[in-house]
């Protein structure tokens, strides 16, 4: 069974490195009855600081519910390397084109067509409170500290 | 975006094929302060009949988080194949050595070096409520229905 280990490394760049070429978390939030849902969202691969960005259209089923209950986990997982990363953070909806010019990446075109002019996108950021993950060769969880 | 779109047929044989194959899902649970937590647990990969079981400590956070707030979320992804399942459901926790004897399979030893004996092996059950998933070629959200 995983023994809890606490890791005292720079918890933000090692949590950079961890999510490094995962370019898909599953997002769950909380709906209004208590029922936990997730999704799949595109993650930017890049300028980790304590915040998660994602792309998001401004009326939508997850934006209600991150306007009701802020929590969220995000969860990275990538079998075939065995590698699985739990983020637990807060997250808040953000209308700001300037940093969606700034992370606007063309992947994102097949659920925005319109690009980063469409009037519907909208920025997700989430800052992170917890993280941790499973390393293989032992399968012990990490608990990374210090958000 | 994603469109949304219900599902007519039988959802418990779909979303049995949609899991198929996927070994490791990330398991969500509620903390008390509201924080939500994922980690990697080992799926059993058949006789999926509206309940999904799961091994576990019987003393671990995971299991005073369910007996608190029962409601969890189990993503299955798999980028790989772009892939990507939520399950929203309800936890128990089931302590039925018969049961784990049933569904005792030897990877499991990873996590339970003990074996199926081990005083701590207990099981969760998880009664699915709501499942959506996404399909590729369109990205459309699909919400299986009638659990
Ligand atoms: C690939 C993988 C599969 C795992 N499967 C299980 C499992 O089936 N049951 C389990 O209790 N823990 C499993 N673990 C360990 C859990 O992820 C977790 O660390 C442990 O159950 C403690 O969780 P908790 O502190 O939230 O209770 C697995 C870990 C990995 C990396």
């Amino acid at each position: 069974m995983a023994t809890k280990k606490t890791e005292k490394k720079d918890p933000i760049a090692h949590l950079s490195e961890l999510i490094h070429g995962i370019k898909v978390a599953m997002m769950t939030t909380v709906e209004e009855d208590g029922t936990l849902r997730s999704r799949p969202m595109w993650t930017h691969d890049r300028d980790f600081d304590g915040e998660l960005w994602f792309f998001t259209r401004e009326h939508s089923p997850k934006v209600d519910e991150v306007e009701r209950d802020h929590h969220v986990n995000l969860s990275y997982s990538e079998p075939g390397k065995d590698r699985y990363v739990s983020v637990s953070g807060m997250a808040r909806l953000v209308l700001d084109k300037e940093k969606a010019r700034e992370l606007w990446n063309p992947t994102l075109k097949a659920w925005f067509p319109l690009g980063v002019d469409d009037p519907e996108l909208a920025l997700l950021c989430v800052t992170v409170n917890k993280a941790e993950y499973w390393d293989t060769p032992n399968k012990r969880m990490v608990q990374l500290v210090g958000f």
